[in-house]
């Protein structure tokens, strides 16, 4: 039994609350993982092992840590509850990345998006532990040592489909290909960047260590980087990939048919 | 990151295997512990706050650490696998008392689910810390612990939504209504328990602390025990619930599916 209660922590009374900007930035990252976290949940109960049922839903448990970490943080800037950024905002108003948002398709399609996802928010939080706003940096040291496991695990069951049989390195190649247009926006900065300078990270400033970390699994996986046309994205944005309305209808369902009360 | 992993712990290779009365009695506990992880996984990305989200994937994921102990316990009297006896058994086959497969309904039939569930296993697990047989006593052990937490979080909810809106408490009649026809069967001795003296617990000998558990719990609610008639049940002779084929069928298709691969 283990709580994630680390936004309590960090945010007691005496915790300034987040500027604006910081708030728009702490959204990215809370969404990603709040996004991320529901959809490993359905593998949940359905995964071909009880042993990876575990593994899933714990990383999943870690991503809605995470998330509620950093929404709550967000939340101080204008007064509003994780609950409230969670279950009464609507796709225009999340922010989570595409990639984030993908669907778990077969089980080579999660693990490809998990391959990317968790590099990603390595190299990211492994940066943020710097950051000049403590609440940031401190969620961000806490982050790190779960992200960590969350690519040992996406990189030894790549190692595993890309080298198994016929059939599970055929899934693994249309996983990749599927996956790769939605890697670039990771890594765009936005004008949002530019007014946090010491505090946010710059996401291209994170390409390079994520592309070797990704290469070095590719060299021994035997695989090719796959060369497909970035997509546009825009989830920073606001503009919402096109699932993540239904992703949201499910779960703002129940809080919303019953705001205020513990249904 | 918790891993549950206890089972591997237990269970090393100079570990005694089950015999058949003692691999059946693990499946009782186990199945219950297995069904009742999943039926909660559901609940995970549609709880109304995303504390409880956390709550209830934290309470289904030591049932499944459970599940798994006392499953991969049972294959050793036999030679199958934790997964073998997850996946590959059909709804003749599973020994989950039929509380445990109750269909979540709304929260506060969830609640009174996990009420009953939790005080039965807490009261269980006690008594079978003290078991002649040293994997069920170390399994028992761990579990105890975890249990406790979960029926203190019933208790909470319970309290909650008895004192809470006149809703929240009509709500909470009808759930402790439809779930008490289920409660005899967890106390009733079947002929295994005779062969399993001082290795089994009696689950007639549990019925009087639970009953004090959750009178207090009922007093302190300003709740009666509901008076219905009891339901024949018949988890544990392999009569199934009528909805375990539905819930299996989602759990097992994926490993069914491909058998032996990692899909």
């Amino acid at each position: 039994m283990v709580e994630h209660e680390l936004a309590a922590e960090l945010l007691g009374d005496d915790a300034a609350p987040a500027s604006r900007d910081v708030a728009e930035y702490a959204l990215w990252l809370g969404d990603d993982a709040l996004i991320l976290s529901q959809q490993l949940m359905q593998w949940v109960a359905r995964a071909p092992e009880l042993e990876e049922d575990v593994a899933l839903a714990n990383i999943a448990l870690d991503q809605l840590g995470h998330a509620r970490s950093l929404l709550r943080y967000a939340g101080t800037a204008d007064g509003r509850s994780e609950d409230d950024l969670a279950f009464w905002r609507d796709d225009l108003q999340f922010r989570a990345a595409w990639l984030f948002c993908l669907p778990n398709g077969d089980f080579a399609h999660t693990i490809v998006r998990q391959l990317v996802a968790a590099s990603f928010q390595f190299a990211l939080y492994s940066a943020l532990q710097s950051s000049a706003d403590a609440t940031l940096a401190a969620i961000a040291a806490k982050a790190v040592k779960e992200v960590e496991y969350h690519r040992d695990h996406a990189v030894q069951w790549t190692l595993r489909l890309a080298g198994g049989t016929d059939e599970s390195r055929r899934r693994m190649l249309v996983a990749l290909r599927d996956t790769w247009p939605y890697v670039d926006e990771l890594f765009r900065d936005e004008p949002v960047i530019d007014r946090l300078e010491g505090i946010a990270v710059r996401p291209s400033a994170l390409r390079a260590e994520v592309d070797r970390v990704l290469d070095a699994v590719f060299t021994e996986a035997e695989l090719d980087r796959p060369e497909v046309a970035p997509s546009s994205g825009g989830g920073r944005r606001g503009i919402p990939f096109p699932a993540l309305g239904a992703i949201l209808a499910e779960m703002q369902v129940l809080a919303r048919a019953h705001p205020g009360v513990t249904w």
